[in-house]
């Protein structure tokens, strides 16, 4: 009997949505490994008052693998809501406090996860890379330094500067249970994804590099279409594979997938360029100890924002079925 | 094809669930009409902040129609669920909130009602007595008056007083599809319930008492186990059925269905002493338009508060399964 190949997804946020969207039907055995440590917001409600882990990233990812007919619709939709009225609730994620309940009900956050999972058919598993209950931390070049995934993706400095070190406090330990996941993966497979507050936040989880290494999976990270003021203004793809080494270790990554370059409409780079962002500049010419996949990976429409979510999205996204024709390939 | 009987109660409350608990898996056709004037708590954000109706009454309908199996049991779970954290979300219910959300998703508070009976499974089917956003007002025989169910239901005036008229302002009219319930009944069950804030409620919405006078079902009346300070201090049996009469009119009661007498502990009794509460006596000897049905219809056991939810409940209350073969004689 052969088994399905075990596809592990490390990151959070849209770029984790939208490769799980892409991958949800494949016949492949699909984990997500998301990060916690979100402190916006309905997080920030959840993590001083409820005194849980904070949800949203997991809640993306349980959106984006969840079964899209039947009453299964229904509740998907509704974990995508955004309450808007009531003066306590107004801002609040319905999924967030649906996960919140049944954390009260059974006691046990993960559990909570676990049940949502069920009632919502996500084809494939999510996990917390972490159970801890930890912030981020960044240095920046010049010594300045902030706390909370929030104040790094929302900068109030001047997000230029580049982040030298980041690191959660207290040090967040590996979940078991992602860590048996890598172990036992085929793929793995890291980003797209900001890359401060989506995908380092997974890599310095202590146990999450020595499993990854570990592991005798492919591993392929995944670039970013943009970069992003606060965290990458100005990077090249190079600058993404060297912090992702800084953390993995040199020579860790098998594949990087990034997207060929082609046009993009000036409006839509207009607009980037208000928030001071521009397209990744390919610049993995030379000999690495990676590959390098050059695919059309971009999607063809703009994004809209969704009906209830007033959270600022990216315009220019990854396509789910170009990047999961990609990813198939690799297996 | 012979079609199934069509039962429909009219009522709120712990009265009307305990009702639909017992009947829910009976062969025949439910329906509950719900009062929709609640205005406390939860009911008070609903409709000044979301600037919806009052689901209170619903919610707990809902609960009690629902599969208890599978995926159901954990949503109905969750719609008792009442949050007591979150600094503008402790005290909210869960339920309320999710057909909060739904309302907002199909702009339609009626549709979110529906879909979630269908989430649920609910054996039978809700509807709300009216879609009119009203306030219950009472007046009392001294004059004295109150707005909002809630005003009724934890008086902050002298319990003892009686309610001499109670209306709805605006007056609420009939939700045409609750009329055409009850036009196509078979048995109509009014109570058990609190008197002036789940039952009377239901009779003073413009339609109802046509409605119910012009349906050819059977109309029973079930009434309460105890007094209650605010609504019915020192009433006896008959007085229940004469507030019930000042709105229906007189005869057309057919069946009223009470408890036989039988012990109950002193405990309990001196309980229900300190809230100025006592077993209702029955006093229905002689001659009436209605036919007096005695039976041991009361719970053998002490009604335990529900997790979550920390609202007062009736220490002593009718038995689900007792009410239901009672009520199922009478087809």
């Amino acid at each position: 009997m052969s088994k399905k190949p075990k596809i592990v997804i490390i990151g959070g946020g849209t770029g984790a949505f939208v490769v799980l969207s892409g991958l949800k039907n494949a016949p492949v055995d699909l984990v997500a490994i998301i990060s916690m440590m979100d402190s916006g917001g309905s997080n920030r409600v959840l993590r001083d008052e409820f005194g849980l882990l904070p949800t949203s990233d997991i809640r993306q990812c349980l959106v984006a693998l969840a079964e899209d007919s039947g009453d299964q619709e229904i509740l998907r939709q509704l974990f995508t809501y955004r309450f808007h009225q009531g003066v306590g609730i107004s801002g609040m994620t319905f999924g967030n406090l649906f996960m919140a309940a049944l954390a009260d009900i059974y006691k046990n956050q993960v559990k909570a996860v676990e049940v949502v999972q069920r009632l919502l058919h996500t084809k494939g598993k999510i996990l917390p890379v972490t159970l801890d209950d930890v912030q981020l931390v960044a240095r920046y070049e010049n010594g300045y330094q902030v706390i909370g995934e929030h104040s790094i993706d929302e900068p109030k400095h001047d997000g230029r500067m580049k982040i030298v070190e980041i690191e959660t406090i207290p040090q967040a330990k590996i979940y078991a249970v992602a860590k048996k996941e890598i172990l036992s993966a085929d793929l793995i497979i890291i980003g797209p994804g900001d890359l401060y507050t989506s995908l380092v936040p997974n890599l310095i989880v202590k146990g999450i590099p020595e499993a990854i290494r570990k592991s005798r999976a492919k591993r392929v990270l995944i670039l970013n279409l943009m970069t992003k003021y606060g965290q990458t203004y100005g990077f090249k793809a190079s600058d993404f594979v060297s912090v992702v080494e800084k953390y993995l270790g040199v020579g860790m990554i098998d594949d990087v997938l990034i997207n060929k370059s082609q046009k993009t409409s000036l409006k839509i780079l207009r607009r980037y360029k208000e928030e001071q962002a521009e397209p990744v500049k390919d610049d993995l010419e030379g000999k690495f100890p990676f590959r390098v996949i050059r695919a059309n990976i971009v999607s063809g429409e703009e994004v809209k924002k969704i009906a209830g979510d007033n959270l600022k999205r990216s315009m220019l996204r990854h396509d789910p079925q170009k990047l999961a024709k990609e990813i198939l390939k690799l297996i």
